[in-house]
């Protein structure tokens, strides 16, 4: 089934099913008011969903209006937990050959994982706000997926169990903050600001067979000012599997209902594929020519980020965002 | 005011009123049955809580019962967010200064801070769960604030602003898998385990004089093993306040109400005043024996961590935690 929460001025927005195709959506008023509601009672709630999404899908639900994905917050507006990978090895590889520093071998053993923000998410058509251009603004087109509870010490196997639902993300980067961050040792802070998520949020059964291993095995498509940028493999380069991203965080801790794991930057060693961020090209230009050509977003740039099913249908709906200052962005709410 | 959150077998718990002298409590049901509730709406909920409280103080609450910390779980037990900084540079400089590193200039004017993980926390007196023993397991005391929200590019006045409640915190470490994490560039995951907090979360105003500047002008005592190790001054060494701290954030996304910030270990210069983390107690060994001899915690340790207002009395309540195996930790349930 597909989820969305809708904006209605509140925190945590209204949940409404989605029909597989996207056309139309239904207040899940009656079953739960909030996804999060639904991740932390997933057994009770999830087959009264299910079967309004049935009755949606064969255009029998009463109240059915027109979905529009503008008026949609992230699936989970705000979360308990927001980790993210980075699962595609090749990013990882072509980001530091530019840059003449190696890949450490732990690092095909080890995955790469960071804590990011979770209080205040964008919706897919939300603008990204950011107070200066000079911070080289970034999309990272990713996919992620949102867990039930798993415990401490879980297995990627059993971590797997443990996935509800999968979503698309722009883990938006600011890319001229990151040298200094890091070098301070503790990690991303400023550098990542909200993350924006797809229209829909969807159960692994809606992916079918592209759905296996803990991996979806379908194109993400990036385009960034009507340009498409990105045509990336999402599934035989993932280096880590979901399972074992969940499982890396549950070595020392639970992780609990609702934590949303994401990919890192979906990422193919074959570069006509095109890039899902900015700083991939960069890279690649860099290795090429010596240095980076391609300037990252200004004001006004769009980023589009959707996957198409193996019938050519949009699975989660697509991110559509526009980058803006501060202001501009007030003004246009 | 004086808000705790009593085991009730769900997820958030139950919200109750404390009295000021953590004797007696009463549920603040009818006004609101959660934390974050109050958060999110806290200009209409907190003054019938304050009503509640004065109530409750002056010995008229028709219901109240005993207050009975090992009934809490985390004032909110789980979160939006985790941010903790480290804002006591003399922790930083000690613990380089053991490993013969520097500490950066630019670390005296832009904070440390790290993401940490926000969806499973501990309650004061639940055990420290950990699967090894030789992960270095430490403590950390610390103090910590809730915020309401505060908006993106907030200055540190208008953030000290947004500080709702004080509580402390132990930012549990398991010290000796932070080196190669710390490696890997993307900063602590595994490393930092649960943090658990105090039984009651307190009003800014209930510290009076001690709150002052955004920092709280008090000691955190640190009892291990009976054994008091730590009587840390708060405030003079704070190098950034918490206005601070949660302007950092703000830098490049808003802060939205529920998030929690740390101090990082409370440390002082003089060393009599003992130490809020093992880790110190090795680097000061380490800087005059040449080796440290302490060892991290063991399977059964206790750690206690208070803090006494100017009267003598506990404020938020004692953090009073056992470390545990996995099983023993299901079995003492």
């Amino acid at each position: 089934m597909k989820l969305a929460t809708y904006k209605d001025g509140s925190r945590d927005g209204q949940l409404v099913v989605v029909s597989r195709d996207l056309a139309s959506a239904h207040y899940a008023t009656g079953i739960a008011t909030r996804l999060q509601q639904v991740l932390d009672d997933w057994n009770f709630l999830s087959p009264q969903l299910q079967d309004l999404y049935t009755t949606l899908n064969q255009g029998k639900a009463r109240h059915a209006f027109p979905f529009e994905p503008q008026k949609c917050m992230a699936p989970l507006p705000r979360a308990y937990q927001w980790a993210d990978g980075s699962a595609y090895l090749n990013h990882v590889e072509l980001v530091r050959k530019a840059r003449g520093a190696e890949v450490p071998e732990s690092f095909y053993t080890d995955p790469l994982m960071y804590q990011g923000g979770s209080d205040d998410f964008l919706g897919p058509c939300d603008d990204i706000v950011c107070a200066s251009e000079e911070w080289g603004i970034d999309f990272e087109a990713e996919v992620a997926v949102v867990t039930g509870d798993v415990a401490m010490g879980s297995t990627p196997e059993q971590a797997l169990e443990g996935i509800r639902l999968l979503m698309l993300a722009n883990d938006v980067s600011l890319r001229n903050l990151i040298p200094a961050e890091l070098a301070k040792g503790f990690g991303f802070f400023q550098s990542k600001p909200a993350t924006a998520f797809s229209p829909v949020a969807v159960t692994p059964d809606e992916l079918g067979e592209a759905w296996q291993g803990g991996r979806v095995h379908l194109t993400l498509q990036s385009t960034w000012n009507g340009k498409k940028v990105g045509m990336c493999e999402a599934g035989p380069e993932m280096t880590f599997h979901f399972g074992q991203l969940i499982a890396h965080i549950c070595k020392t801790r639970n992780v609990r209902a609702g934590s949303i794991v994401g990919s890192g930057t979906v990422s193919n060693k074959d570069w006509s594929h095109g890039y899902s961020c900015i700083a991939e090209k960069r890279a690649i230009e860099t290795l090429e020519e010596g240095a980076p050509k391609t300037a990252f977003m200004r004001y006004g740039d769009t980023i589009r980020i959707e996957m198409k099913g193996r019938d050519g249908s949009s699975l989660f709906g697509a991110i559509e965002q526009k980058v803006a200052p501060p202001g501009a962005a007030a003004a246009s709410e």
